[in-house]
């Protein structure tokens, strides 16, 4: 088939007041670059039917897929439905299943739907209708010549998860491929260093690709494989990400995984170890992280927040003297603080962080962004020293939690003594 | 001065990947909107000069204020700012501060720029320059005929800093009059039961304005005036502020800050109060937010995150048997880790938190969502329930976290009684 092009137009005063910022278009962007579909603009009209009328002609012009969001909800009388349908001459018809659908869902929190709820089931001619599991609007999809043309709900949990369940099957199908992804997570990297090792394989590698993608402190190296089956796909990738391990080896802290904490949630779980901190600079973020995931109590007990000198002290046992002789920002303090936290919550593994988060230097004159970190285990407790960087209060503590994790995911993994 | 019509265009391939959000588009509609311009528009394009010059056409037929962000940056050689130059037929010179700004930039990093940096700068002739305290690539403002252009870097910190610090001063001069914000934060009420409060101002009033703005848990009343001054805008906003004051009373839980942390934080400080938390559900959330902002190391002592059973006893000293009796999550248990915490850190206030974060429910089949909040202080203990509704486990510790905050802002601010 032909190569699809696509725009994505936004219908929403509240993005142009910047209320919201348009996350859809994102969302939908990075996932039609999964699908091979090239997206040349996004446009973002006002819930005004001439205006969203003019970017539709002009995207027909330059596009063969066109993506619609938001103006589906009963406030604005489905505007962008209407004014899709009228452009494309197609009528609107009353759609039942739709409308008991609307019914149903009001009845179930003991409301009444108004007249306005059933503007909704109203949906034009010929179309596909992709149901809404997140909502009473629905969505549709219709075909008019060489364009296709979907709408998909404004708030992002309707239109992601519509896109995901309704319209990516449709477009996959339509494509008559399927494109398979891995993605290999990397922390204490940057970008500009990953490219320097593996710039031939990314700049000379099409099908599959290896391309980075840098997010907060992370960064994903992506492999994408275009192919005719699963199986194809996955046999294309194969040899990428074992040629990727080979160079960046442990730096590597998981492969289609979601963060950090996911990785040493499974792990901990997996082998039945018990965890707790003992935190300073980081104010609770650590634990907080670390039970996240539900069945977090199958591993974390508990932690101790020691953020005043006197609570170290007082709730951890850590003599009075050692913090005036070694400072509380020590990696002295840091494995006093683990060690001592491992004993009284009773855990296989404790980990501890103490540090200036800043914006301002410590009593003693040590810079914003000096952490230690340290993990106590059964007779063992490795420290760790850290400095963050040209950074924000709030990034300092971030970037502090985040090298705990890692440091508790390479013991996990038995990939410490390498460091 | 006639009015201002903006359209903003985004040039950057990385934003049609959906490798980010167009941030950009979101503060700057913002912001121009506190200067009262419109913006009718956003359009993306990627770091492809035809497709920018198509759509600065458009803009120009449609609007008479242009910002563009992105494509100023080396890599792509100027592709914004000599694609502009040359639709609106002016040469591109070399300016020689920027040029010096530039090497000065890469000294202080004890690096040499290479020949593409100082492509940067070259800017389009007439232009005024807008300087970049957070990058080397400057921007630039320029007018031709009805239209005014300002061409603004991608990256976020440098577009909205840029923004802040050069464009809005002329802007606001060209508009002549100052525009005035206060704004009105509240938890714990809906935008629609607000609404319903207050329609008949939110609805009639135009300057003033009065605009209700929902965000993440929280409802932002900004009032809004238009005036020659500063003085006359605040003459302007005082009887507004007075009203919805005198209808939303406590459930107004600041004026111009940023969040309930920095309230509680503000007022602890002041009052010379310490205060620490114990934490079940929320996992050290609660400690976490106490300790963001500089300077919490004033009041903040500590915190006791007893995730499991066992940790409420050994930690706190709950006893075993009222934690069987009455369920962990229960209001005794609550009470009791309050008290306990308060003893143990010796502080003068501490709160606790326990519930059932989800997505499923607790052993004794309470329903994910249950919370139980309480503040200990002298010889007394406030306990709060809540109960959230359909929301993931992340949105439950969330919220749970902001009602514990509210218990305390209430109380610091001496409302709690009156609840």
């Amino acid at each position: 088939m032909k190569s699809l092009q696509c725009e994505i137009i936004a219908v929403g005063t509240e993005l142009l007041m910047g209320h919201v910022a348009n996350t859809n278009a994102q969302f939908l962007s990075k996932e039609l670059a999964t699908l091979g579909i090239s997206v040349y603009h996004h446009t973002v009209v006002g819930d005004n039917p001439a205006r969203l009328k003019d970017a539709l002609a002009r995207a027909q012009s330059r596009a063969n897929l066109i993506l619609t969001t938001g103006g589906l909800g009963p406030t604005y009388d489905d505007l962008t439905k209407q004014t899709i349908a009228e452009a494309f001459g197609r009528a609107l018809y009353y759609h039942q299943p739709t409308a008991d659908r609307i019914t149903h869902f009001f009845q179930k929190f003991g409301r009444t739907p108004t007249e306005n709820n059933f503007q909704q089931a109203m949906l034009p001619e010929g179309s596909t209708v992709l149901e809404n599991s997140q909502g009473t609007a629905p969505g549709c999809f219709l075909e008019e010549g060489e364009t296709m043309i979907a709408m998909l709900p404004g708030p992002p949990r309707e239109c992601q998860t519509m896109f995901t369940e309704q319209l990516r099957p449709i477009l996959t199908e339509r494509s008559g491929e399927v494109i398979v992804s891995r993605s290999l997570r990397i922390f204490g990297m940057g970008e500009s260093a990953v490219e320097s090792l593996l710039r031939e394989e990314m700049e000379q590698m099409t099908n599959p690709s290896l391309a980075p993608y840098a997010g907060g402190l992370e960064l994903e190296l992506r492999i994408t494989a275009k192919a005719k089956d699963e199986a194809a796909a996955a046999e294309m990738i194969a040899p990428v990400e074992a040629r990727v391990k080979a160079v960046l080896g442990d730096q590597i802290y998981g492969v289609d995984v979601a963060s950090l904490e996911e990785v040493c949630h499974g792990i901990l779980l997996e082998k039945g170890l018990t965890i707790g901190t003992a935190e300073s600079c980081t104010g609770g973020l650590l634990a907080k992280r670390l039970t996240d995931l539900p069945g977090a109590s199958g591993h974390f007990l508990g932690s101790f927040v020691t953020y005043s000198p006197a609570a170290k002290t007082s709730l951890l046992g850590i003599p009075e003297t050692l913090l005036q002789e070694e400072g509380t920002v020590s990696p002295v303090v840091a494995e006093e603080m683990a060690k001592h936290a491992r004993v009284k919550l009773g855990c296989d593994l404790a980990l501890s962080t103490t540090g200036v988060a800043g914006p301002g230097p410590d009593e003693k004159g040590q810079e914003a962004g000096l952490v230690y970190i340290a993990l106590a285990s059964d007779g063992h407790c490795f420290v760790k020293r850290i400095q963050v960087g040209f950074r924000s209060r709030d990034q300092v503590r971030q970037t502090a939690a985040q090298y705990a994790l890692d440091l508790l995911r390479r013991h996990l993994q038995g990939k410490l003594s390498e460091q």
